[in-house]
């Protein structure tokens, strides 16, 4: 039942991603590597990209209370955060479980192998320096790594150029994170030309996003209405999602409510709705688990997708002579390799890689050298899918079900 | 001050349409007649056209407590009223101030010269048989008139066609009247595909649309918090207006607000809403009067163009042979004439007639018959437009402001 899945512990799911880990390096693995998945498809998995915490990361116009909401969470301040009524965050920090209070800074975290941030290392110098990572021991960091961001800018202040990809870096978190609040403040719902390319940039990870309206005791009821239906109304055309987005209202600090302007719905509703906020987060680490299982499986189709296709074109290779001109007809017939392999293995045709970008690759390569079908190698990966991974989610999750 | 303004009395109001009546039978009709307005851009404008009531038109699902919601204003049933939980209202009821109760079937109203609905007859027999008039003396029917309607459908039911143009009728009734309420009820949130048709039917009279969200005390505060989101986020999707609607949210009915489910939150907010829902129906009389100066403004500069058009026509015939093919040359190259008009007398391109409608209408006409341009009746609307309106607000506002 759906309430005892919520009690297993978090060593369970520390276990099925170690059980993940090991079928990578001893399964998966040597699959794609004997068919250069990894020059192909998707670069390497490492162990810090098993063993990272579900992330959930925080968006929003400057001081709407991303960092306060951190804060009240924690119960106490992150290391090096500051919070104040200006534009006050001025870079990402990554919060994360460590065994000491310190900040890392960007350039460092970058190379370090045992953090899953190398990737950023592409968006250069100049956002690596408002890039951080703020460490502390702490039960629910132990549980959930939390990406602090900048506001994001509007009006007169957006024209400044940032200096680095924003855009780029938070769609790059995105595909990273596990959940992604959007937080507004009743005084702040312009949804600004740099907020819309934001949330743009979230494409592909809708399901992910949840919005929170804080600071709701700033304004009478009827006000909060106005604005809470502004905010929806402009949403459902922004969020290019059919289904309505859930918004929590409340006020997320740890100052009491303010009653006087709240009323009696205070009491009521927005601490009704930071209940179910709380709920909402303590159960990312169960849906994380439950992502990255699919996306193991995802991956593992993937790569014998790309094993069909590399092992296809090395057969269609002549034996002695004309090899050149054969791999130009090859890749130049690409898409229709493509159809003759989806047809011989019976596979989806919306799981085959992207044609022009496999062309391109495949250029760089001599086909002649690549490896032929081993079948043994395949039967692994399948007996992974079809008997491994299933008796790993058994064992793991029978004691709790 | 605004709030003076609103005391203006019905007395003023009616003096003004008075004012505004004897002005258009003196100085814009002559003006109209001579130039074939009333064939080429708009019918003339009747009595009944001046006296009618504002009017609030009343849409939305069937049992979403539209004609509850006539009762609940009115302390009463009107004549032939029905209230149930079943799809009760079939027909179009205009609700209206009479000195006695009764009911007039729509194929009587059609035809009354002194009430400003002849214009449905168009929409035939099968509509006609659909529409009623329901007459009562009340103080509250003495300043709007109401319009309600049979539920939109949804789902199964409307696959079932309306026998008429529902979509038609709706949309001519939005035209005249001065304010429509969409009514939703917490269960009943789905925009159906003939809602939607009928919200684009509205078009065009956008800034009329007001929401009602009814019955808001049958759910608790965070389901209606939820519902009331869901509703902003897909109207914003369907009414195509840049403003965000104003929605009033409490339960439009006799019975005492529900405690049970609505907690505090419905003494405090859905009061407040029902208040100020009152107070935009009683200030429609004062800006239909506004609206109905503005429209009479906008007609005469119609007419005072068409003028220009029609006599600037009848200038290009030649004054002896090559009429027949004079006239065609014209016709064919009205856009062209029309151009010439608006340099010559420095008019606004924008609000000349289309094109298309216009040189249909004009093949069943001899342009040499047509009316020289007679600068007398024009400067007898000019002086209309520039002294006597003005002196008419002014007489008629200035006891109040
Ligand atoms: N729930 C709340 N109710 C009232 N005030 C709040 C709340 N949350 C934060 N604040 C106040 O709002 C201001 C901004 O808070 P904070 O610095 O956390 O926002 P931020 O979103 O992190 O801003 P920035 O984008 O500039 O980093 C601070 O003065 C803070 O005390
Ligand atoms: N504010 C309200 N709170 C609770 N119940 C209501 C409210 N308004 C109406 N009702 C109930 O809902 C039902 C439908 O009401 P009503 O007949 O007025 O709706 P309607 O919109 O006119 O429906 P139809 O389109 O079928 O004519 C009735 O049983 C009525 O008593
Ligand atoms: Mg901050
Ligand atoms: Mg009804």
């Amino acid at each position: 039942s759906k309430s005892s899945k919520k009690k297993t512990p978090p060593v369970s799911v520390t276990s099925i991603i170690d059980g993940l880990k090991r079928l990578y390096n001893e399964k998966l693995k040597p699959l794609e590597v004997t068919y250069r998945f990894n020059d192909f498809v998707s670069p390497p998995l490492t162990n810090s990209d098993f063993e990272a915490k579900p992330m959930v990361m925080l968006l929003g116009q400057y001081s709407t209370g991303k960092t306060t909401f951190i804060k009240h969470l924690l119960r106490c301040n992150y290391p090096g955060a500051h919070i104040g009524p200006e534009p006050t965050t001025d870079r990402f920090v990554v919060v994360m479980s460590g065994p000491d209070e310190r900040s890392i800074p960007g350039n460092t975290i970058a190379v370090h192998a045992d953090m899953p941030f190398s990737g950023l290392a592409t968006f250069g110098g100049a956002f690596l320096s408002k890039f951080e990572c703020s460490q502390m021991p702490h039960p629910l960091l132990d549980q959930i790594t939390f990406v602090d961001t900048p506001g994001v800018l509007s009006g007169e202040k957006q024209r400044t150029q940032r200096t680095y990809d924003f855009t780029g870096v938070i769609s790059w978190f995105a595909a990273k994170c596990d959940l992604i609040l959007l937080l507004f403040d009743p005084h702040k719902l312009d949804i600004s030309d740099e907020f819309k390319r934001v949330i743009a940039s979230l494409r592909g990870n809708d399901d992910k996003i949840r919005v929170v309206l804080n600071k709701a005791d700033q304004v009478d009821t009827q006000q909060l209405m106005r604005v809470y239906g502004a905010l929806m109304w402009s949403l459902g055309k922004v969020l290019n999602t059919p289904e309505v987005v859930r918004v929590y209202i409340g006020s997320f600090n740890d100052k009491p409510i303010e009653e006087a302007a709240a009323g009696p719905l205070g009491q009521d509703l927005f601490e009704k709705e930071q209940d179910d906020l709380l709920m909402d987060l303590m159960d990312i680490p169960r849906k994380a688990c439950d992502r990255r299982i699919n996306e193991f499986v995802k991956r593992a189709r993937a790569a014998k997708i790309n094993a069909y296709i590399i092992s296809h074109l090395k057969k269609e290779m002549p034996s002695m002579m004309g090899k050149a001109k054969a791999q130009q007809r090859l890749i130049d017939n690409l898409q229709d390799e493509f159809g003759k392999v989806q047809r011989e293995f019976h596979l989806p045709a919306g799981d085959f890689p992207d044609v022009q970008h496999y062309r391109e690759t495949l250029s760089g390569y001599n086909i002649d050298k690549f490896e032929k079908l081993k079948p043994k190698m395949i039967q692994a990966v399948d007996d992974m899918l079809g008997y491994e991974i299933p008796e790993l989610l058994k064992n793991f999750r029978n004691p709790y079900e």
